[in-house]
């Protein structure tokens, strides 16, 4: 009826019934045939990853062999633009490989996650040089080690991206206390990194320091560092009650070289590169959050399916049919659905061209939507206990196993309480700008 | 970076700061030329629409002027096809407009939506006509009684769309009891019509009745009932609690005469029109929720432009900026932007062609989202009435009379708790069904 | 099987089905047979308190008769010791009469209960007396103002207290801007008064003041004015949203004067009072949810009344039998019984010799206890009116009026969301002072 | 003020300040000295059961030493009279017990639990002899098996109750499948124990069992089994989620042989057990809440240590005083309070006497009681969790194991969600018959 049905996706999309077999459909709703080959080749190693997932949790290490598998799969390189040697994919693929991935093995999403945080490091400085961020001469300096990122993540390196530390600060989401100081031909690096996923396993360690002597957000700098460089000591993993599988447990760095070219240094680059990422703090925080919308998915599937089959002893009725059941699954059908649609929502404003809204809105929406996708997921996991009982409330097993992977989502970046007082000094502070706005000279 | 953006929108379609002021654009990201032409003809009443909202809540009364300026706006015709004089819009101007109109007078725009449901009854039966669903004798019958449904709406008669009867039923949402028995050359109608907008204002009432003696719902029929029809009585209006300038209080029909060619009695036409809707009963049920979403956005906005405005007395900051006002205002932006979104999913599984999901996928999301809309909508009122203190706490004044129209939206329909206990149904017996199936035989 | 059942009741205390039929046994398990006379007083009067409660709603005014039904009853000086000519109850019958007149008409519940709180401005100076506060030529004084005040509430004189203002502070709850400056036998105040309940009704007004040029808390007085006092004049009401028979709307003081005699300006006896009383702020506020539960129990009542006996078309069994009906009781339950549990405790805390707990946890359990009750008995009424549907969604009715009554404790005094800030901040400040305790010195 | 405080504490209670430091006191206000003395006992184990938590939950074990820990400490006869050998506490001790045990070591407090409800399969009988509901010659039969449970519980015997099995009922909350026949001399039991706590450490299982032939609840009958009798076989531990430490594995039995003299069989005897037993099923299941309480208050004291003495680098403030935990720290007192109100009163109603209420309001509180306190307790180590952040996401440590530990709180006995149901069911039940009952014959 109307004349023209603008949310219609592209002609020759096909029907939901015709579709190929990929995970990523349930997340979105149209793909590109691009986006689809892409999708395919995550789902290509989701049965690998699916089995590997009890024992990885169980023994709280990192698969070894998934190195190996997504390199092998290409999928090192899947968000490295295709001059680089890699996919071509975008947030649009990121998310909807660590959705699926979510779905089999959430430790291994997470870690693949953070592996592909690593590209901002190379696709935002050569974002800012086109928006004109760079003077002429930064120009090969920013181009070159965007291009030493890209290029070896798209060859197949790990590249696993360290940021977190383990001071707390008031005013920021994260402190960075590890000092990099000259030294012919290169720096010297000393700290401690608190939170960082596949260490021991990446092949390069992304690390985010401050030069030494300048407190400034100007002065945070990046360095390639080699798992295997001298001084780097992997920290002792403590007993994570979820994601145990990611190898998140971090390194020291007790006087680590790192030669001049394995590292971006120009003062203000990095906040140069905030500059023009959207959304979500350096642009893809989105996709994180796929991992645990991923992870309910399943755990709601696998409930389903319990209860749908259990039956009751004196009826032979599916225990699914009991009033109780009925409220339970009414719930955690609506938490699902409420995870996926901030999810794809945010999705759609970080991706779409031209914007769908003002930058404010993205990070606002961002900031809500986290906590948000994250407290639904988890919902969703209790939902899926209380559904099957003492008969699943084990370590092993997927319900088990989810709630305490789910847990985590609760916590990391920041927890949805966080996210709401943050969505709303951004709303009453605009406000108040505002006003003062429209005070008459 | 990826190769194609396929949530990308329509080129030129412009970024958000570039376009015409529409409140319409709140709840639509992208409107094509036409949706926005349309939806700048529903701007254009909107002030007339506030200006009366408050003095038709006191009242309790329909603004009888609204007719008038709703038909001379074309807006009557909004959702009839060009080819039958409307504007040619569709759903999603359905929605943008109640939304728009629910910005200013919620009364109005629900009485609006009934108004444009009628158009279902002339749109649905073309659809299963197209869809094969009528034999050739039928056609001309069906096509006859479409064709003059969409004429008078489009050439500016307020049909007013009269379903509910207070008695209720265990297995179904609406219970029709209205009869309607043959005379020569028409039909008697008797019964009570318990919930109908516009009562007393519309030119004609669209009555949903069953053929005496046939108990099945193929003797479901539609009758079209001039107001001011021998037989046809007000029912006394109660004081509703909110939406009260909607005119709801519906009739009496006694012996009311209505001839043949007045009405649709083709024994099954209404269940064959309910086989080609889509989503949500027939098919834009979710147009009533974007008036609760607009009603939620237009508290929301007098909640913060009276906090950020009002400063305490000691300290001269807005009182927006205490710890508990910036907790009300994370928890109210949450749930301002989760009726957005199950809005919006909603209206895009709807509308898009090919379908983005299975349609009992549409079926089961809209079971979910009309409650979460109206929850949240409602969760938004209270907000602002707890962030506003006492002094908001007034009958009159948007708080107080947005507080009392969203609590409507609490029942009406069905509540959240109904919805989500027969999406439950819906999951857990496709479930069952799966199961059965696999049973090799 | 105890030794000794420290919870056991009196020694002939009556079986709950052998108890004399007193709404107030809904709220206190065991009362005094002294407890059982008082609440039959109020029982007496809920006849007439509920059959008055439609109309005051409808009109937004107190019914006038009240003062005397009241009067007439004692009922006045329910809380003043018999030495000075009253009933003798404490705390416990004041929140038992404020919740058994709250079943029946919450505004006028409010407004007895603000009459009430008058008295802690006789009982808390000779409270602080006994406590040794006041100096030997201090103590006359005091004790002159405050068997003023209990003799003529105990004789009979509505004195309604009127604290609250229009400014608001970001440091205290309550912030007094009304002045009283000296002239020659007493005093001339200016000021304005927001909220008072029994405006123009009540004998006396109780006003809050501070002394002109002390700006600090022991230059706050109190004095008695006459209602009827030049320069007395009752502000506009405004149409509020629900307890809308309790004569809200305040006073404004235009040089209004006060004999010395009629007035306690001691410097600091105001503190001192505060000192001596327990739990909320001057020591009954619990008294004010007490209303609230009874309005809660009401709402709630009538919901399962309306239910249980509204029958389904089809089926004949009782809508209350659907699952969604199920879904909701159980939960307006658990709200219920929410209510009454932190009612009850705070009534235990704030009663029991010797205390239960330290004073400081009176005090918190407050700040908490007080928005939930409020919210609990809001979401009652949320529930109520999902229960029952349209046909209960009007103005007029249990649902409706009961609905909007509610939606004035989420406002009243502070929201929950304030309380639960104020918790933590005690919670974590003592912990913080904790940890400065034990580092040794 | 009131002239006899009926909540008043016994004459010579100690005021809050000046008690025995007993841990139990958080819960009971008030204890009687024998309370006291009997909780002062329960305090001397909290170190060690404290000191054995962690490696107990880590190797999902039974500390072996706390059967001796406890027995040496006579606490295996807490709840039996001191006829029979015991300490002669009730209801209120048992909870104060395991409550106390809660804070220190949860899978102990739980098995503890267990074992003192075997207790009830000798006090109800003798309740149920003196209630007048055992014919004379049957009373001796009665006597005999009920002195030999409690003499042997209070001469050191860990008795474990072994009622769950795997089978669910739609109809009942416990089936029970596990069959006696009878052989000579005694019985051959024929089953398997799904749950129940203290396998291969308790001295003896209680085992509930059907006799073969009697498909009536009049069939139900208890055997005593010694841990090492022929054909008892522990099941294969499942790596619990939580409550690791409490051997819940269960059992089978494969044609065990019990003396005749060692069981209650009884036809009818059971349910007439139950006749006499108050508040929750057996009468005593609240305690197991109280074990979740004690664990909830363990986090949050836990979770308060970490947030007040860590502090932010760059201010040197604690954590805890950031906005986001201001708002988590209300958020989590708010629920440890809701949790205490809930159980605090399902003691009260459970163990005064007179009964504070009638028996159906008691079925009923517990009802929804048991949900609210497991729900609230989880939520208060879901606040704890974000409080600490990603360092206290770990397996080990308090909040890590108290997530899990309460997780299971959710699930055991029944869900909130299916006692919400069931008092719905209750109250609209008691209603509709309510309305029969007055209808005049």
């Amino acid at each position: 009826m109307p004349d023209v049905n603008v949310a219609a996706p592209p002609p020759g999309t096909p029907v939901p019934e015709a579709r190929p077999a990929l995970t990523a459909w349930r997340l979105l709703d149209v793909m590109s045939p691009e986006e689809q080959a892409r999708a395919a080749l995550v789902e290509g190693v989701l049965p690998a990853l699916r089995a590997a997932a009890e024992h990885a949790d169980a023994e709280g290490a990192f698969p070894r062999g998934h190195v190996e598998l997504l390199r092998e799969a290409g999928l090192l390189g899947l968000v490295i633009p295709r001059e680089y040697g890699g996919l071509g994919g975008g947030l649009r693929d990121l998310a909807a490989a660590t959705f699926a991935m979510g779905t089999a093995c959430p430790s291994t999403a997470l870690a693949y996650f953070f592996h592909n945080t690593s590209a901002s490091r190379g696709l935002l400085p050569l974002e800012a040089i086109a928006a004109g961020l760079f003077a002429d001469d930064e120009v090969p300096v920013v181009q070159a080690f965007a291009g030493k990122v890209l290029t070896r993540m798209a060859g197949g390196t790990w590249l696993a991206n360290f940021a977190s530390e383990s001071a707390k600060s008031a005013g920021a989401n994260i402190a960075i206390a590890t000092t990099a100081r000259p030294v012919p031909g290169g720096w010297l690096l000393d700290g401690e990194k608190s939170f960082g996923c596949a260490t021991g396993v990446a092949d390069t360690y992304l690390v985010t320091a401050r030069i030494e002597g300048d407190d400034s957000p100007d002065g945070l700098a990046v360095f390639l560092v080699p798992r295997e460089a001298d001084g780097v000591v992997s920290r002792t993993p403590s007993p994570g009650l979820g994601m145990r599988g990611s190898a998140n447990h971090g390194i020291r760095l007790d006087s680590v070289y790192v030669p001049a070219d394995e590292a971006l240094t120009l003062p203000g680059a990095f906040t140069r590169m905030l500059k023009v990422s959207r959304g979500s703090f350096v642009g893809n925080q989105l996709a994180i959050s796929a991992v645990y919308v991923g992870a309910a998915q399943h755990v709601y599937d696998e409930a389903l399916q319990r209860i749908t089959t259990k039956t009751f002893a004196d009826t032979g009725r599916p225990v699914a049919s009991s009033p109780m059941h009925q409220v339970l699954v009414g719930e955690m059908t609506q938490q699902l659905e409420t995870a996926y649609l901030w999810l794809r929502r945010q999705i759609d404003l970080e991706t779409s061209e031209p914007p769908l809204r003002p930058k404010a809105d993205e990070h606002r929406q961002w900031r809500l939507g986290k906590g948000t996708v994250c407290e639904a997921a988890f919902a969703v996991a209790v939902g899926a206990l209380k559904s099957c009982g003492t008969s699943a409330a084990t370590m092993d097993g997927v319900i088990g196993r989810t709630l305490r992977d789910l847990a985590m989502g609760l916590v990391m970046t920041f927890p949805a309480e966080r996210g709401r007082l943050e969505a709303a000094q951004m709303v009453t502070s605009a406000r108040e700008n505002d006003l003062f706005a429209v005070v008459p000279s």
